[in-house]
């Protein structure tokens, strides 16, 4: 497998936006372009969907002019435009689902692409798995690499995925702003601030950092990896209030009672995405609404939402420095050492100071499983973190990489 | 009223938080230290509700460290605390009325208080008129000045308030942000956006301001000083789905139907604070249900909340510039000037170039008024800001005022 394979290379985007998944992006289309193996560098618009229907661009071109490429590091979300398409199963019968994978060859073929390049999540790298098991049955040499990409962290296989250290530093930003917002006033009061994770807290950890550092930070955190029980919830809050009148707590949108229960269930909307997972609204708002019964005094709700996801302009540069040559490792492996169905993954040698490397696994290995918050990252009470969690995480979010402004406004690439 | 008025200051801050008022505060500090007339310069903490417990802080101590003073004016919410009291009439005959104003200027004359800062917004602004009004009955010399601070931007007689261009410089980069982050699935989706605002739209205009900078901007933009309409909703809607997939609206929190009834009516709470004003939650909630029973598409809503109002890490240089310009200028021309009973403000030359002027003006001109969002900035379908509207907001969001970092998290100054 380590014969130099000439031809052209295509690269995606699926999943949910990040404020690093452009910085990938880049590092492939750096790596492409300066690799001799690879002619022209294909970008498909809205991800496997999108090449279906042929809605391809000459990235090449449009990168012709090198300042471009750092606008879009700096971009947030998906610059070829995303898609959530979950694949048949590639050892299926069924006509229709080989027919799916036999236009996805053919599209291969005549684009003359040796190289696939799929940025996202887990379910992303399902379709980087598949795609490879029928590659494997085909009598066509092509290269596919998953590289990962999501806020969730929850990838397993790799210490950390790119555009969790963006999201991190922007809930632990704006939540030692809202500490800092709620402490004006004597009056008793509770804010529950809602972070985005549905099965893996680490975006919610993330929101309890600073107390590393012994900025204020949120007084209780609640991962959903821990059963959620409300009268110890009310318990932590009562002994909070012996300390000071304005309490702070970080919740994960998918914290769940031990019955299974999601804690935002009365006020979720019931409908699913195509993969079978649960739209979730309002833990926060209902956990407010129990809150204020029970305690009588100020309670707020805030919803961190989307911004915590396209948060550009408070950016990780280490997130968004390491983005970029995941990108371009995803493709020297690929060209240069003949790896395929295999994702790029980040190995940490150590966190004080911190280094890794970048290594490559079977994809196989990896998609479809979830990597939680471990034990020794919660305290014993299930409500905040340990020290040890913060030491993970504040490597993450180190260094700040602000986009251009004009104006007063960011600039941002649209392709 | 020219001569040196010798004695101590006393400075508090009031209402609701913003990423800029401690840069006024720290203005009034660098003024006041400054001063010949002024020895010692108090801070009370959590406005006058903490100067009636002698709550106070020697300023000139804690900041004989020039580099705390940088450290405050990056710093979020009031530093010193907040409240929300309201004054009784300084007219009443009230016993209990009497002894409230006979209390506060007790303490004015055991600590020789003879120049009184107060930084706030509407509310605040009635603290000093009603304050000026007892001193002027009182043979008590004293000099009390207001110092304007909203995000809402509604105080009359000044071109802009200190505060504001911080929380549209937080809510026009984050929305350049959602846009980019829903525009990457091409399936039919609408996302409505809630800002701050009960009676005035100015927050919400800025969320709209990329649009004159070629910018992918809201496709709709609803200000509460136009009546809202359902049904010419959905009608822009259908129009905008004509362009795009992907439709995202801003909405103020404070948009009411023609009969009067607020849009998030059904979801508010129904409470009301001490001036009486309801508490709102859940327009963008409400328009979320509403939109998707009509379209039956993908509908998400987004409430800013909090961080727009403490987002320190995006504060516009423009406004902590301004704001402590207009705090030192509020000690100037109290100690030199003899001025009192007046706030500062800020008088526009010119859009482009963008200059302006501190004055100052009575105080029981502007305090209880609101200025709203005028005609000529509104388009006449009552859906968009106006080119004019965009001109008057982005001088000021111009610049980027970075807080210190330290480890990946801001390094705000707790007092």
């Amino acid at each position: 497998m380590n014969g130099k394979l000439i031809g052209n290379a295509i690269v995606g985007q699926s999943g949910g936006p990040t404020a690093a998944i452009n910085a990938t992006l880049a590092g492939v289309i750096k790596g492409a372009l300066s690799n001799g193996a690879i002619k022209t560098v294909y970008g498909m618009r809205n991800g496997i969907e999108g090449m279906l229907a042929e809605r391809l661009v000459d990235l090449g071109d449009i990168f012709l002019d090198e300042s471009k490429l750092d606008m879009l590091i700096h971009t947030p979300a998906a610059a070829l435009g995303s898609c959530r398409k979950k694949l048949p199963d590639p050892k299926s019968e069924k006509a229709e689902d080989m027919a799916f994978f036999e236009k996805v060859f053919e599209i291969f073929k005549k684009y003359d692409i040796r190289y696939f390049f799929y940025i996202g999540g887990n379910d992303s790298m399902d379709t980087v798995a598949k795609l490879s098991v029928y590659a494997a049955k085909k009598d066509y040499d092509i290269r596919i690499m998953g590289v990962p990409k999501t806020i969730d962290n929850d990838l397993v296989a790799t210490d950390h995925t790119p555009g969790f250290g963006s999201a991190a530093k922007f809930v632990s930003t704006v939540m030692t702003e809202i500490v800092r917002d709620c402490a004006v006033y004597t009056t008793k009061a509770v804010t529950i601030v809602e972070v985005m994770g549905r099965d893996a807290g680490w975006l919610t950890a993330s929101a309890g950092v600073g107390k590393a550092l012994g900025i204020d930070a949120p007084d209780l955190v609640y991962l959903p990896e821990r059963d959620f029980s409300m009268e110890e919830f009310f318990a932590s809050l009562r002994t909070a209030f012996e300390k000071h009148p304005n309490i702070v707590v970080a919740v994960s949108e998918g914290i769940r009672f031990a019955d299974g229960r999601y804690v935002g269930e009365g006020t979720q909307s019931g409908s699913t995405d195509v993969f079978g997972h649960k739209y979730l609204a309002g833990t926060a708002k209902a956990l407010e609404l129990a809150v204020k019964a029970e305690f009588g005094c100020k309670v707020r709700s805030v919803e961190l939402n989307l911004p915590q996801r396209c948060g550009a302009h408070i950016a990780s540069k280490t997130d968004l420095d390491e983005s970029v040559a995941i990108g371009a490792e995803a493709v020297r492996v690929a060209a240069d050492e003949g790896v395929s169905g295999e994702m790029v993954l980040f190995e940490r040698i150590s966190s004080t100071p911190y280094v890794y490397e970048i290594k490559h696994k079977k994809v196989s290995e990896i998609a479809n499983a979830v990597r939680c918050v471990p034990d020794e990252y919660i305290n014993a009470e299930g409500n905040h973190i340990t020290d040890a969690c913060c030491e993970y995480i504040l490597p993450l979010i180190e260094g700040e990489a602000y986009p251009e402004y004009e104006r007063g406004l960011p600039k941002y690439i649209v392709l």
